[in-house]
């Protein structure tokens, strides 16, 4: 089979081979539904257990203050829709540079009679100070800023905000899908009341998700239904799913801070590579993940790069991955104030536990020839 | 490793071993966000859309009609709240009979102002036509009727269901989790407006379902984000369950027939040796699944019958798996007029592909064994 170099680790990652041999028993003679009363269901339901107390510790959390969902995606709807649903109408806001599954259901509250205020970030992309502070003074309800973007890989102070937000007697939520296993992670330590995280962002399968969330905040369920969850999230639970989410945190965990170091090296040495061919590195002054690049060149379209690339057997992003359906450029860059000429230009190389020195020699060799080749081609269109 | 004898097909099945070999390349070496723009992510477009007309296929629908969730669950909720979101408060009706996750969604529409009718069934637990004809006269907005009970197995007439909730102006919902694969299902041919799947009732994952829904029908994303499955439902796509979810599809519908009449003759001499120790079967009257045996036997408690079946190596049953978290008695017996007493008695017997004639000819007489001894402690205790 044709396996181009994967360097799009912020869209989704291979399954760990580790994970996989434990989920395997689960899709093979040890099914069974958690909620059965029989050594089937009691089997799964022990699974489950196991993995919670897992996620639990991989965020320094207690294992009851985790709820399964099925992604991030859910996972950020439910905290946001179901803290509105018990709350009067009234201030939402969320970070410029939200993923969408942050961005569209804060919009969709205004239907029920809230006020949306998407707070502004700097030209690295980091929370703007002036437009925090007007946000704290005009009193929100509930508050929602990534722990990292997915797209530049800027981590913000999460710590700093959360303690303003308890302040001004909000929620506050932290999206840290993209922060899980690139930099340690302690749900304490942030002081937040709730914590999105996604399985397969760190080795762990599609189909699991969890909330990490404060007991004192209540939430009526996105998924109402059996009662699954603490009644948090009906539905019977993907086991298989679950216990892999489990393993993987494990293993993200254990492997974490020795990756960060391995992986951003990696990374500088490709940046200063880069800048050799009049490459705009974005939010290269600001604190990042050690896995994430996100670059321009000047006059070079973003999608036309990324396409010659993939036919060249590396795969990268052009913009984010969840909304490359919607060819817009990148609402994190417009958020920064990035022309959005420059923004078109975009291309994210995320690396991950399988990157190595070789690939990114490669890469580079590629990018330069692909590099000299569009510009050629621009330079024959003028 | 133990494996008793498995009678519980209605709360979740094993994976079809040709599921199995399916999914296997998508916990493998082709990973990939589906929304991707490189080799992996036009892989995992490619495996979505081939899954997406298999399910549809086996509902007869087209395959732009498919909607995919994490499950069936979740494809309720969708639907219910989903349609309600872009309505004015109204009637919503569901019958009393159904699924907590429709009847829950369709009870938290109360907190948006919508008033909730619980259409009731009779003593065999179809709908009440007086009762029927009384809600139809109310003008409900939304309408939901299970095309199959989990529980007793009946069946509803959607159909002519569906003819009159069309003519009183409302959108009509059927859920059918429990149908598929086990009665002949048509989307068409029912008339519904939409209709909800679930991949691990029919051999699938854990982890997909779909609700299959009439273009015409506008609703509000539950889960919003990135925009995926025409931006009713966000979230990176779990690709191995959608692909999963397919193959269940065509393997089910294709031995659906075949299958039907098996259990229906293994089922009938179950309940004909059921008969002889004073058991009633509930719904005996009604048009059922053929795979279902919902019964109590007079004065015997039937979660302690279970935990005894259980630990003679059956798994079974008592009221339904996914409530079995809660401790009331079959809220499907007591909409049925069933007394609080005899519910508390129930067990349901599930039967399935693995099932055979020898699993039954062991469980016959491991029940009878075991209710003489039930019977020998409660004289005791008298
Ligand atoms: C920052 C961020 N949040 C949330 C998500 C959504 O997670 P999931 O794909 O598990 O729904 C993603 C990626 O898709 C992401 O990058
Ligand atoms: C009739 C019915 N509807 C819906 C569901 C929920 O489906 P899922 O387990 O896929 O969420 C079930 C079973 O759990 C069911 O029996």
């Amino acid at each position: 089979m044709f396996a181009p170099t994967y360097l799009d680790w912020n869209a989704t990652t291979p399954l760990d081979a580790v994970v996989r041999e434990a989920m395997l028993p689960w899709l093979d003679g040890r099914f069974g539904n958690a909620s059965s009363r029989h050594e089937y269901g009691r089997q799964a339901r022990a699974a489950i257990d196991e993995a919670r107390a897992r996620v639990a510790a991989a965020v320094g959390a207690h294992p009851t203050e985790v709820v399964f969902t099925s992604g991030g995606s859910e996972a950020n709807n439910l905290f946001i829709k179901g803290a509105a649903a018990l709350m009067k109408p009234g201030l939402v806001a969320v970070s410029a540079i939200e993923h969408p599954c942050v961005r569209e259901p804060a919009r969709q509250l205004r239907r029920q009679g809230w006020t949306l205020r998407e707070i502004a970030v700097d030209a690295e992309g980091r929370i703007d100070d002036a437009d925090w502070q007007a946000t704290m003074a005009a009193r929100p309800a509930l508050v929602s800023v990534m722990l990292a973007n997915n797209e530049t890989g800027v981590l913000q102070d999460i710590d700093a905000l959360a303690v303003q937000t308890r302040a001004a007697g909000a929620w506050m939520h932290t999206d840290a899908v993209q922060a899980l296993g690139k930099i340690s992670v302690d749900f304490r330590a942030l002081g937040v009341h709730a914590l999105t995280l996604s399985a397969h962002k760190i080795g762990g399968p599609l189909g699991a998700g969890a909330l990490v969330l404060d007991k004192r905040v209540e939430l009526a369920p996105l998924i109402a239904g059996g009662g699954q969850e603490r009644g948090l999230r009906s539905g019977t639970e993907n086991v298989a799913a679950i216990v892999g989410f489990g393993v993987a945190c494990e293993r993200a965990i254990a492997r974490q801070a020795e990756e960060a170091t391995r992986l951003a090296a990696l990374r500088d040495e490709l940046e200063a590579a880069l800048r050799a061919h009049d490459v705009t590195v974005f939010s290269a002054a600001a604190r990042r993940l050690p896995n994430t690049v996100f670059f321009a060149v000047d006059g070079i379209d973003g999608e036309t790069l990324v396409a010659k690339l993939d036919r060249a057997g590396f795969a990268c992003a052009s913009g984010s991955a969840c909304s490359s359906a919607n060819p817009e450029p990148s609402h994190t860059l417009l958020a920064m104030g990035v022309a959005p000429d420059t923004a078109r230009g975009a291309v994210r190389v995320s690396l991950g536990r399988d990157t190595t020195a070789g690939d990114l020699e490669r890469f580079r060799t590629c990018f330069a020839g692909t590099l000299e080749e569009l510009k050629n081609l621009t330079a024959m269109a003028v």
